[in-house]
């Protein structure tokens, strides 16, 4: 199946919030400033494989070395191929906007596009940008400020069905296996949309809500809101965030948790990583130990729930570990295991137990 | 032991935030506005009951039917007095400052005091209140603000030593629980700071960091700020919020939880209860299953986590079965149970198991 099927299809219900104005607009032109390191150009990156369609092209300013390969346009020539925004798709130490890409972004402004941006800084804060955003009537869209209307949660189960990515931490493939199953099921010709809690899964999905932002009494009423009500044979694939075992986070997985009220969950792990993100001594709890604690927690808002599977992240090994480490993952847990982003036999065995 | 050589150690660190610019202005004058029911006057009764000799009196306007027994002042007498701040000591359905009470606030700024309030509505919102304030050089103190500077958690252990109060619901008496103690301790010469996590509690206090207004991932670490390292022998008594069985809070108890990080937790109570406060049929979870999972969740920051006790809050019930449900608690569980709003010799145990 092509990339843009899928993408398509992510974008079908983008009014996430219940309120067709916080559906971003797209397509996008891919905004690359002057970074020198791809490692900076991951929400570029993401949106070029997750939402290609979506992404008319790229702009760098001078002295920039990373490209996503997308064609080289100017604003102007972006909003005439019917881009409707630029997109920050970099980011830096701090998560600010350096004051040399200010005019590119004015730029923008003036090509008729709007601006969406995933940094910790507001754009309405930079010199000058929310004075022309109003003159010329665009809007500056920041992904990690939630949308109004966010109600405490009421409990209530909801139609539909609901999987999960829960994670041994931070940072190690949630938003990548919510993607990759989201893609998968499409592929079977099941109806399933992606539900995005974080910024760059924002991006891609065309709208949601960023937990970590929500205010704490409303995470899990965000939750609910993320995935309403839907036909009986409808999936929604939720992105995780944090883990259960981080003793920053678990608060917001917890209210992620209550609120997604998911029939399934999968565990998405990094095998090597010992050490919880950020933290002082705190080691990754083992796979058993978060299923157990997700469906321990989980049970309050779905008496139903269950584990269906394991999404080993293999970046760092070779194929071979990766093979190996999959086979002893699904023998030891007697649950199919395998890394979404290497696919083959073991991520459609994933597939066929949440269809099951 | 009198209430204010308590109310005096209550306040000893009101600097809970590191920062002294939030510790609340003290003493205070108890606005009660024109309310007619008792039921809407609680936190002015609070600050009476646990702040008394903080509150050098009350100002109601015409028509008001309630009463804290303090002697009725004046804005300017009660500044004479050494008022710092009229507390705004009433709350209504949808927690909105009606536009008859603006002039008696107006008159608090011109004589000197600043404004606190635990309602929803912003004081600065109000039509004209924050020019005066600005112009008079006056503070408008919003208590559900969190104070600025809070940072992610780092899991990091701290020095002292800690009680939390948690619940099988919300609104069962965790506030009232960690004050008791507190004064119950002090009363035995214990070290012991009460730290505040709503509204009231702030008020009492003199400061604390109202949990629920936190943004998600912030919350631990707006724990781990509000009860700082401290002497090994000084027992910081921390004000539960919700319940981990509550489908809309658990979020915010269990970060609450982490990044207390303490040795004791009291489980508070209300025998007869049966549903969760404003749930669609959520049952409440036994005492047992708190402490069951209170210690499970709780082991990750604190491995010596452990229930010290029961707080039964008794109100409804006569002095006869408020009796048999405390003896039939303390034997079913093999550990202290108490109604401290009644004390006596249960309480006097409690407290003594607390400092075993």
């Amino acid at each position: 199946m092509s990339r843009s099927g899928v993408v398509t299809a992510l974008r079908r219900d983008t009014d996430l919030t219940g309120n067709g104005d916080h559906a971003l607009p797209q397509p996008y032109l891919l905004f690359l400033g002057d970074t020198v390191e791809a490692g900076f150009a991951k929400t570029a990156f993401g949106l070029r494989d997750w939402a290609g369609d979506m992404c008319v092209g790229e702009y760098a300013l001078p002295g920039a070395r990373v490209s996503t390969g997308l064609p080289p346009l100017t604003p102007a020539e972006a909003q005439q191929k019917g881009a409707r925004a630029l997109v920050i798709g970099v980011a830096n130490t701090g998560g600010v906007i350096p004051p040399h890409w200010v005019s590119a972004l004015v730029e923008a402004l003036e090509a008729g596009l709007d601006i969406i941006s995933g940094m910790h800084a507001k754009l309405g804060d930079l010199p000058g940008l929310a004075s022309t955003a109003d003159r010329l009537g665009r809007r500056l869209i920041d992904v990690r400020t939630p949308p109004p209307g966010i109600k405490v949660a009421t409990g209530a189960k909801r139609s539909g069905k609901r999987l999960l990515t829960v994670g041994t931490d931070c940072a190690l493939g949630k938003k990548y296996t919510a993607l990759s199953i989201v893609r998968g099921l499409q592929t079977r010709g099941v109806d399933a949309d992606f539900r995005a809690t974080g910024q760059t899964g924002i991006m891609i999905a065309g709208g949601g809500i960023p937990m970590d932002a929500v205010v704490a009494d409303f995470v899990a009423g965000a939750a609910e809101m993320l995935s309403p009500d839907a036909a009986p044979d409808h999936w929604d694939i939720i992105e995780g965030q944090g883990s259960l075992f981080h003793p920053a986070y678990a608060g917001v997985t917890l209210g992620l948790l209550h609120g997604s009220q998911p029939d399934l969950f999968v565990v998405c792990h990094e095998p090597g990583r010992t050490d919880m993100l950020g933290t002082a001594g705190y080691k990754l709890p083992s796979i058993e130990e978060v299923i157990e604690r997700t469906v321990a927690m989980g049970r309050l808002t779905n008496p139903a729930i269950r584990c269906v599977g394991i999404s080993l992240n293999t970046s760092a090994l070779s194929s071979a570990e990766a093979e190996a480490v999959i086979a002893e993952t699904t023998a030891r847990l007697a649950l199919p295991a395998a890394d979404p982003v290497r696919g083959g036999k073991s991520f459609d065995r994933l597939l066929d137990a949440c269809l099951a």
